[in-house]
């Protein structure tokens, strides 16, 4: 598989024209920006840049977080998510990637934050479509379910993709779903709508939920069996996209780091 | 519901004595020892401190850790268990928790790790029936996967009680479960094995992936909801075994902290 650079995985040192001209550096071909960094560089200039650089996009990070205490709150997601449909539009990405979203502030009631992500994805479904943006779902490890993602498990990710049909499929990382006994089955049930493959490790211990992130081939995951089962189940988008949210990795050049995550693509995926 | 004293929640100020004096001067009725402070006052003497202060035991915690990196690590394993089913069966526990064991270390082969969990729990159990002892077979977060227990969903515990069959039973935890998308359909599954029932809270956010559990109420999780499932599919236990693992909680005098837990069983759970 080719590399993809995410570009969180980064993301303390460089912006997006430092990733755009790493990646060519390095011999990267493929990308996938956060919204945060697009927008500083204007989307436009964005997709004028990767475009002119070759690079294939292999998702926009992210849409989702639906969720919201008010119907006011709520709303203003959906907007969120439709401006970010057109910038997946705009950047040619194969993917704008779902993080669906934790329960509100205070929230204990669960059932009705997942029937909020439920509504807000019927609710831009029609704008993806007109656009041709996929609508990645990620399901994330449940150690996110409070405050990130109520979508917890691939099975559940198929579920909606089942409801919603057309223009969606799933981004499945190892990260959140290496642990899953039920994964072999979902993956091989996934098939065609894998629109995004993501690797990095779980490290043994983690010390933090969100940002301890390893590498591939720095933790504990299979890698090359969920890829075995993703390349079986026909993922044919043939790159493995790199996200690593890392404090400790952030710290390091990253002229150090993509030439290690292309070795470790090689090696450990 | 019943309060029962995961003697865990206390264990950096009380051994098991000052547990069982304690739960007497606070009205508690249901103690749940950990093996070491148990072993620490010796079994015999403990059984017999526990039954004139006429506490039920709620559970022994714990067996389980199975997976090893060689066959004298897994023979070691089931020794150890044998030991426990013992223990449990001299102090009248109503099961024997066990928490299954993660990846051996340096392992990837999860697969592996979920085998020799299965062949240790069929080792053991010829002990456990003899005695009397019921296997309470505890998923753990899929945080824990790795390092403490590769037995990761209700459905999965089920699906081995399934096979193992007589003397086997789930401990539900609500800390482990609560964001299980398919937990509703797994608790009504799980019926009258349900073999006790775990309660404390989700802290958002959470900032350790093993001692940062919240008390009852302090957290996200909709405990009432989850017991109204419990119930409702058979569980008669009537206590509601609190177990914190909390670095915070440990700081505070059990003597302040037993009475606050009394009353968060009776509004929080």
């Amino acid at each position: 598989m080719h590399l993809s650079l995410n570009t969180v995985t980064v993301k303390e040192r460089w912006g997006l024209a430092d990733c755009i001209e790493g990646c060519a550096r390095h011999g990267i071909t493929g990308i996938a920006p956060w919204r945060d960094v697009l927008q500083a560089m204007g989307v436009d200039a964005a997709a004028k840049r990767i475009r002119d650089a070759g690079l294939v996009v292999t998702g926009l990070c992210r849409g989702g977080m639906f969720p919201a205490a008010d119907a006011a709150g709520r709303a203003a997601a959906i907007e969120d998510n439709r401006r970010a449909i057109h910038e997946a539009h705009t950047i040619g990405a194969r993917c704008l990637v779902m993080v669906c979203g934790g329960l509100p502030l205070g929230s204990k009631d669960l059932p009705a934050a997942r029937e909020q992500v439920r509504e807000g994805l019927h609710a831009i479904l029609p704008e993806a479509r007109a656009a041709g943006v996929t609508i990645a779902l990620e399901p994330l490890h449940p150690m996110t379910c409070a405050d990130r993602s109520v979508l917890s498990t691939l099975g559940q990710a198929l579920d909606l993709c089942d409801e919603l049909d057309e223009g969606t499929g799933v981004a499945l990382d190892v990260y959140h779903v290496w642990w899953d006994p039920d994964l072999a089955r979902q993956v091989a049930r996934a098939g065609k709508r894998i629109a995004a493959f993501h690797v990095c490790d779980w490290k043994v211990p983690t010390t933090d939920t969100v940002f301890d992130r390893g590498i591939p081939g720095e933790g504990c995951i299979d890698i090359p069996a969920i890829r075995a089962m993703v390349t079986q189940a026909g993922y044919t988008g043939g790159f493995a996209e790199v996200e690593v949210l890392s404090k400790r990795w952030w710290a390091e050049d990253p002229d150090m780091v993509l030439p290690l995550l292309k070795q470790r693509i090689a090696t450990s995926v």
